[in-house]
């Protein structure tokens, strides 16, 4: 582990950057950076600029507002700055930045920025964007993020993408894909917008669709609020339901070891790998509604789910070694499987919809989790429902046939529900057992035929669902060379390979930035004409101008 | 330019590595590399490896039977060696070569491989692979751009993508999305698959979807000449046409300029800019498919893909500085227009929807060059139908408002035709308009309804066709400014936005491939795990292993 892991559990209490303003339906989400505050020393936030601290005050704040706020059902992004909405990613932060980090840095921006979408497409909380001065780099892909941009017209203020012109890097945070794919703006004028260091102000802003609309100041505030009220109306979140709080995550940490309510995970540095265990629930399900309400934060599947949210983003930033990620599970299938049906039941409710729409985005991060992943399928498991989920979104999965020797338990079973079958997409719009069964449409349609049928490990391996299913005689050798194999292949090949195997069928804005955009950012973040020592990151502020390798690749 | 260009023109009887055996309906297109005859010295190409070079002829090869031979209705890809169909790329090749021509040399394989499922999908030449022994790496992936795969059996032969495992890089020439893509394989069975250097053989090489069939040795000659003929069945290539013959393309080069039938090109070295001019006919078409067929390699559409085809591949790999290229056209933009009528009203011959297809292949690879591209449309000019396509191929395109000082050529005007509606699909299966105006429908209406009509500068600029018109006291001046900015950019940043913007809307396993696996594979071509001192790339066959850093990214 990294000396000083990075935190990302925190509360408004504890922000530094960001303030939470609300006036039902409307929430004003208000960012007013501490420059003193950066997340490590070497570098000032000037100018509502970010680095990963930031972000993750951000994150947080759009899960509260998902979850202790069902009133809420606009959200403001505003800014506390009176000329600057925001500057993007702290430069002087990229440029000391090791790679790893950049890279990270990115996909958990933009993931936040999925999130936020999400929020809008699914849970009737759409986001406006108050573009009050300058919104430059990551502040106007933040601002994209939003359903709508009104920007401010005083003569002054601009939307732009600078990186191009000015970072030789592009805008890392889905700015290119939002571009042309979202917000469908003409490419050739996409062209000009990212080559042009000062951006584009007023009505040229709204009639190349860069924002939705331009305000005079003077008129404003007062346009964003009649606005927001009426992006309101549209939404079905209840008016008269009190929110779940979210009380801190507890956690304990050794040095091989992180337990969490319902997750545990043990951390083999040598082999390089961590095994995460997802515990089943305690005890039955509440009856109705009012029970998971009452239970909050401790109802099971809320509880694991922000348990593991935790665990994938800790191992991410702070465990960079660990490249490979083994999950099993322990628990009563029955009781996974009534609350996976309470869910369904009650999957119209808000809260259970926000609980459901949170393990979507969990499992994506999954998805699109770096590390090769496997998963376990042991005596005692309880892969079922929402958890066999898992078993579709890792690598490849082992299942044991019968049982181990001197173990009394039965041999595993997993067990499919409706929840596999449209509940949680994937990021390309399909189910994980879509994309799996892509070829085959006979394979999908029997393994819905097989809903509630407890399949051993020659029921599962017969229909698909499993990769191998070795004996007791076999497990122990097969699981030790497999770990040991995927640990002696070079992380970045495996990383590329993942990436290209893990999401074939449609594609969607979420799979090109994470797919197409993150790929051409990270070989960007590695060539000299970037973050070399003449590169334009380094040179950056120095008054040096960055010398270029002008051969096109 | 490099000193020791590399060539494309070629022709069988000049081929070192490739033979194409002819019994009509099927062509044998058999690989039986001369190691000895490497592009450029300093490795061999045992075991039916290739470099660029082989892969030149195949390309000349895959056209010649397109143009050359009408009878031909099954191409089968075998090899000329006992033991192995063929190896994939050379290594030590790879371990040499500058991370710009391993790009290049992936990027101009994969258009090759496109062009064998561009001839099977729609000129009716499909094309069987003969597996007569291993396929590794590459050599897999020339087979699986084939429509049918048939492996040997004979307990030895396997179908392999060591890439991983073995060099710490991708497959890189589409191998991963056409296995989850096009022949979609489980992701989870396609994982093990390129993690096993072996790789596999028989009948689990069925199973898993990686071969379509596999037969004894004993019966494989006899099987793949049956099923080639079974798939010749389908065709709906003419019994009784002669083809016609690709003479050499006629080409003359100074240091500062090219030139060619109908395409001359001036190169810019100060500036790095590279102007390219397509000339409009020499003379009004001939009136029927005879006068076509008459014409040959000399009919003007024809000629002219040929010697852009050339053009771009020449500056791609040998004028790797000229960042920018810029388009403009000459000539009678009637005549064009003949041109481009006669070709759509006999879009149904066999010889005309290969010119078609080929023009459709020559766009994509402008749409795929990484280097910024531009077009000025001048007076004089002939931007019309098929000519008119590459003003939505580039970038970004600047029309002259109005005639230059003391020219007496009247304004310029361009012209869409019925050509720009459908023909000329892009890679992401729409057509150059459809991406141009994704958001604005209407836009897209507008624009057909403007066919035949002659559009001058501002009625370009109002249809959204064109992103610029300055008129002559500013056009010298903005262009000036346009290239020496361009110039200044780093060329990274470039060809990754770009790469990014040009491509809005659906995807398909061609945008795939070109946007994000080639991504990926450009980073980890720049990897220390794969290209440094202790890299996979540097260390194969030495002896040594690999030494990795082991942080996930």
């Amino acid at each position: 582990m990294s000396p000083h892991p990075i935190e990302f559990r925190t509360a408004p209490e504890l922000y530094r950057h960001w303030s939470i303003d609300i006036d039902a339906p409307v929430a004003i989400l208000s960012m007013d950076v501490d420059e003193t505050a950066s997340l490590v020393p070497g570098y000032e936030l000037k100018l509502n600029s970010y680095d990963l601290g930031v972000d993750i005050e951000l994150y947080d704040a759009i899960q509260r507002l998902r979850f202790e706020h069902p009133e809420v059902r606009t959200v403001v992004i505003a800014s506390g700055n009176d000329k600057v909405f925001c500057s993007g990613a702290n430069i002087r932060m990229l440029g000391l930045s090791a790679h790893g980090h950049k890279v990270n840095f990115c996909k958990f921006t933009n993931e936040t920025r999925n999130a936020i979408e999400d929020a809008s497409e699914f849970s009737g909380q759409r986001y406006l964007c108050a573009i009050n001065g300058t919104a430059a780099g990551g502040g106007y892909e933040l601002a994209a993020a939003a359903d709508y941009l009104v920007l401010v017209d005083d003569g002054n203020a601009a939307v732009s993408l600078p990186e191009v012109p000015l970072l030789a890097v592009l805008p890392g945070t889905g700015g290119l894909t939002r571009l042309v794919d979202k917000r469908k703006v003409r490419r050739d004028l996409a062209d000009v917008f990212c080559t042009l260091e000062e951006g584009i102000r007023g009505q040229r802003a709204v009639d190349w669709r860069l924002v939705d609309e331009t305000v005079a100041r003077t008129a404003f505030d007062t346009r964003i609020h009649e606005r927001a009220l009426q992006m309101a109306e549209s939404s079905d979140r209840p008016v008269d339901s009190s929110g779940v709080s979210l009380t801190p995550i507890k956690r304990d940490m050794t040095d091989d070891s992180i337990s969490y309510p319902y997750v545990k995970a043990r951390l083999d540095r040598t082999g390089r790998v961590a095994t995460i265990v997802l515990e089943g629930p305690a005890d039955n399900p509440p009856s109705d509604i009012t029970g998971i309400e009452d239970a909050g934060v401790d109802f099971w599947p809320l509880a694991l789910a922000r348990s593991l949210d935790d665990l994938l983003l800790h191992l991410r930033f702070n465990e960079t070694e660990l490249g490979t990620l083994v999950f099993k599970t322990e628990g009563d299938t029955d009781a996974v499987i009534a609350y996976d049906q309470l869910l369904r039941d009650n999957q119209d409710h808000w809260l259970v919809r926000e609980i459901l729409l949170y393990w979507k985005r969990t499992l994506k991060r999954v998805d699109y989790t770096s590390r090769s992943t496997f998963a376990m399928i042991e005596p005692g498991s309880c892969f079922a429902g929402l958890l066999a989920e898992i078993l579709f979104s890792v690598d490849r999965s082992y299942m044991l046939e019968g049982q181990f020797e001197d173990d009394e338990r039965l041999p595993a079973a997993i067990q499919l529900t409706d929840s596999n079958f449209g509940l949680l997409p994937m990021g390309n719009g399909l189910t994980r057992l879509e994309t799996r069964f892509l070829g085959e449409p006979d394979t999908l349609a029997n393994a819905k035929s097989l809903i509630s049928t407890p399949l051993d490990a020659a029921g599962a391996l017969e229909a698909g669902l499993v990769t191998f299913a070795p004996d007791d005689i076999d497990w122990e050798d097969e699981i030790r060379l497999l770990l040991e194999e995927r640990a002696s292949f070079s992380p970045d090949s495996l990383t590329g390979m993942e990436a290209n195997l893990r999401f074939a069928g449609p594609e969607t804005m979420e799979t090109r930035i994470f797919g197409r955009l993150t790929a051409w950012q990270n070989w960007i973040f590695q060539r000299p004409n970037a973050v070399g020592e003449s590169g334009a990151l380094k040179s950056y502020g120095t008054g040096k101008r960055p010398a270029y390798d002008r051969k096109r690749v």
